[in-house]
């Protein structure tokens, strides 16, 4: 059975070369091989040596290209031998850690090698290839971060400027702080930040702040220097060698050729594919616009016959959809109609909010009903065919309105008493806790005619692409339910508007959903299921009412300061907080599925992509996760595993090692 | 057995006499007669006759007072006979409906009289005092809403400009708006209003509009009218026979003898005990500080020796604990720190809150320190021998920041750097969502110091009175907890605190216990209950966290909204939720005490001394509820009847009779 590297207990990724006591006189040395390049996976003795050096030395700063003297020493053919019959025992390509002592070759250790992005993909895929790996098999060996390595970083560090080159000796792009020091890699780690330890090269001590690192970068050093090892085995992006950089330890700080000079806390992106080190980080933008991860092929056919948690796609518009489905996405999991309120749009919704109903409302819904039909139209023709879950407005009323303070202060400048009406109006509609008021459903039960015109746009466009002969499958899913009450609501509102097109809720069928994201939503699941034909679960909002925190105000101050005290190792937004929200979710499949058997049940949420909360939703019963375009393939491949996990010991002692 | 008389379906409370056709020629006439006082309870008939009239006559205009006939009617003696026989019978006062035809009595009706406040109070203290009930049988035949009539209600209505004066015909004092016809009650309570009727007099067809009242004002008729008669069998304050008042039909309004004009919508305050119509109603100070309903001694008495879950006083000043002692709590189950930020102290707050840690904040802590100390030891001393549950600091930081928009634009006015420089502060700490952010342990976890001091003043007003031959009993409460960590975080805190103060926790000894008000900590109970000495549910917030709904924002708008629109029953503040907060309610006990049996479990809340919610807590398993002072006599009878319903069938069928 194939043994991957195990990222071992002290960090130090198997490597023993440096604390071998070895003599090495003018006939001896030290050295490290690969049978494929650890970055590319390219098959092909690669690795370094140190003619009269010892192994430390050889890690602490490097030696000479190994594939210059594999075929002029005499110890080069043994070297050979151990790779080949390492490779095949282990049916992975192998690291070989060796000394020369007296002319004489011995070998310390033969391990797998630790491989990470593109190398790691590529040996997977040469063993699918050839057979020796299931679909199944070959599926969870690919971890997420192996496919977000192995894609092109262009788009984040696009616009950075470069602040030095070097050579890229361990896959991968990040961003984080400079630290100078491991112990001040460790301490800025505690206080939650991303530490970039930026040393002259790195020795077994640093280890502690190595493992604290986000990505690593050395003055000196090389591919198979202690720090470039080390990082290779923690999959952390590093970058040696640089070329005119020098350490300034006095200064404290980098200073690079071009005369900038970087110093502790500034931020920096390093990218350990192509050896770059930027000033800076990638803007909020280009984070949420990173470009989809794309899977290689056979991945991408490896996946499509194996079976697993379905995925689908969050998608506000065509575009959107077309990006999802192309990526594999097996329908729409959450269309926010707020989304197509953006620019002059926004406007007119506000004005709808801030005017009380009357006849000169009518042109604005009447332009809503006109936009939002033309919307979803394009939304339903991407995904002709696959079910598209269209929700109803969610976000808080405030959200759509004025911000009260800028208003007071505008206010206070003039003396005109229409202006103070409509401050007036602000202030009557403020909320202290927008997140605990009119949102999700409330606005469609204090604005009847505003969910009426949502839904009616929604018929109308499903009626005329029908007509046209295609097969639009929307679902309508309403937020923020706490009752089953309110689903009533909207249901009747919507045979409401059937009859008022000439058909009905039956002959138009569109299934009617519950988000469920309130806590009481999820205790009283069994009531709501029976009025409700599918319920889709948000972990987002669900996550912030279970433990009564708002992610926008606490990932500002609270949630860092707590995980700074260790009070709290993940933030419950990022990582799925299993034994609160998890327990409520599997509340929830147990309680729908026992009233109405076979019901639907989708999860949409920012985790829906991560590979533990995608497994913990599978197991729980959910049929379909939903998230970004861009995530959908990584969601795919987490879909897979866990399906695998739960069929094939293989697949798991394998993830297990990992 | 016992039978009292039931609200009857179609809330006639049982009259007949206006239904049964009867000649009434010159020696005939209708009548109502009562063994006893109907709002008093006093011995002796009672009633009114109409000479030549019938029943529905003297149900609609009123009649004679029977008191004056009884001795010198031929047909007198019948109806004393009738009561007597009845109330022998019914081992209860006695109501008997009659005519007189042809100079002959003929009894249509003897029933049970329906009795409310004092003279349901007088009824069942006879008996108990005759020994014909058991105090448990006694405590269940008694309802809270009877006592609270009973009350004086001279501290409501103080300072209330009267404008009308008539004849208290059914007690009680209730405030609502003026509506002057059946029809617009019934849309006024489906509003969410709280209507009181007032009409030249009642007719049965004005029933529906009678349910839907908060109280009754009839122009005309007097005790035994329709009116009357139906508001005590409801339990309405009623007023009747107004002098000098007229209802003006052509204006639709009420004008009094004063000159005032009552219109629709006007507010008005019925006291039916006395018989007075106030314009306007108390205010939310008179009704924040309502004096205690205080219970008749016997019936003190006999809740003593019942069991029954345990009532304790939300009190946070000595004045306040030492009342609700004197009214039978067993302790504080809530003591606010927050409310002893008053006036100057909250300005003293504010600075510890809007400053960073430094020297010049040791003052403002120590003079907060000192004030705590001191009023901790009046609740303390008050307390002596029983447990007193201290909070820390709960509320959300931002109640204790100045407004960000009276700020903003009062700074606008201004051109000062350091006012700026607050402003810029007060931005920062400014949340969108203050309940969802940092408040309770949260608060005190970013400002350890903060946390400290108030754990200082604690151990040393317990230290000081320990050593003054005291016995205090405090209890700390860590309010919005959401981990166990949390809660450890406090334990290492009140260590620290111990260890500088020559001792330890275990010889402090002073339990430390979790509120549990997040659905996190209801759902982590069991992991909660391990690190914790007590925990005390919190429903107010709890309800919050589980419908997503801020109360103050919710029951301004969105709640009346839904009520109107049918959406829901109540307000999920003002009666207990049972389906999904009770459910989190009985989760924590099954879980925390699977884990530590005998786990003291309490309940603080709004809605602790309300019958209903006592009694689910009761059957929840969980040990004590705790209530504001002048509920505490309420929600000691509401567990003593919770006992009684679980123990005896006797009490429960009479409950459900009432």
């Amino acid at each position: 059975m194939l043994r991957v590297l195990t990222r071992s207990a002290d960090g130090s990724a198997g490597i023993m070369l440096g604390r071998q006591p070895v003599w090495c006189g003018p006939d001896g040395g030290s050295g490290l091989a690969y049978s494929h390049d650890p970055s590319t996976g390219t098959p092909g003795v690669t690795g370094s040596y140190l003619a009269g050096g010892s192994g430390a030395q050889l890690l602490a700063a490097g030696g000479t290209d190994l594939g210059d003297l594999i075929d002029t020493e005499p110890w080069g053919p043994g070297v050979r031998e151990a790779l080949r019959t390492a490779e095949a025992a282990f049916d992975w390509p192998a690291m070989v850690e060796f000394v020369v002592e007296r002319g004489r070759l011995r070998v310390i250790r033969e391990t797998p090698a630790p491989l990470h992005g593109a190398a790691r993909l590529s040996a997977v895929a040469a063993r699918y290839e050839l057979g020796s790996l299931t679909p199944a098999q070959a599926v969870s060996l690919v971890r997420q971060q192996d496919v977000e390595q192995a894609r092109s970083a262009s788009t984040e560090t696009h616009g950075l400027p470069v602040a030095a080159h070097g050579l890229g000796v361990s896959p991968g792009v990040a961003t984080g702080t400079v630290v100078f020091s491991a112990a001040a890699a460790v301490a800025a780690k505690e206080d939650g930040e991303r530490p970039v330890l930026v040393l002259t090269e790195s020795k077994p001590q640093d280890l502690p702040g190595l493992l604290s690192a986000t990505a690593v970068v050395t003055e000196r050093g090389g591919r198979t220097a202690h720090a470039a090892v080390v990082a290779r085995g923690l999959g952390l992006p590093a970058v040696a060698a640089l070329v005119g950089g020098a350490l300034d330890s006095y200064e404290a700080c980098l200073r690079t050729p071009g005369g900038d000079v970087l110093r502790a806390g500034d931020e920096v992106t390093v990218d350990g594919t192509t050896g770059v080190l930027y000033r800076g980080g990638p803007s909020r933008r280009q984070i949420q616009h990173r470009p989809a991860v794309e899977l290689p092929g056979w991945l991408d056919g490896a996946l499509s016959g194996l079976p697993g948690i379905s995925v689908r796609v969050n998608a506000d518009s065509g575009e959107d959809a077309a990006a999802g489905r192309a990526l594999g996405a097996a329908g729409i999991g959450l269309c926010r109609l707020e989304h197509m309120f953006l620019g002059e749009r926004q406007q007119v919704l506000q004005r709808v909010l801030l005017s009380r109903p009357g006849p000169e409302m009518g042109e604005d819904l009447a332009s809503i009903r006109a936009f939002l039909r033309a919307e979803l139209t394009d939304v339903l023709v991407a995904m002709d065919g696959l079910p598209a879950t269209i929700r109803l407005l969610d976000p808080p009323r405030h959200e759509f309105l004025p911000d009260l303070t800028e208003r007071a202060v505008a206010s206070a400048a003039l003396d005109d008493p229409s202006d103070k009406d409509r401050l007036g109006i602000v202030r009557r509609l403020h909320e202290h806790n927008p997140m605990l008021g009119v949102r999700g459903v409330r606005t469609g039960v204090l604005l009847p005619m505003l969910t009426a015109i949502q839904i009616r746009a929604l018929i109308e466009a499903t009626l005329a692409l029908r007509r046209a002969g295609r097969d639009p499958r929307p679902e309508l899913l309403v937020p923020m339910v706490s009752t089953p009450e309110e689903l009533d609501f909207i249901g009747d509102t919507m045979a409401d508007v059937c009859a008022q097109l000439g058909t009905s809720r039956a002959e138009a069928g569109i299934p009617l959903g519950a988000m469920i994201e309130t806590p009481r939503a999820a205790l009283l699941a069994s009531s709501i299921a029976r009025h409700a034909d599918f319920l889709s679960l948000g972990t987002n909002d669900l996550t912030a009412l279970v433990w009564g925190l708002s992610r926008d105000d606490a990932e500002r101050h609270l949630l860092p300061a707590y995980q700074n005290i260790g009070l709290l190792a993940e933030s419950p937004f990022a990582l799925l907080d299993v034994e609160a929200v998890g327990e409520l979710a599997r509340r929830v499949v147990h309680d729908a599925r026992a009233v109405r058997p076979g019901m639907r049940l989708g999860v949409c949420g920012e985790q829906a992509a991560d590979a533990v909360a995608v497994r913990f939703f599978a197991e729980a019963g959910f049929d379909y996760v939903s998230c970004a375009p861009p995530r959908v393939p990584l969601a795919r491949l987490a879909a897979a595993q866990a399906a695998g996990c739960r069929g094939a010991d293989h697949a798991t002692a394998t993830e297990e090692e990992l």
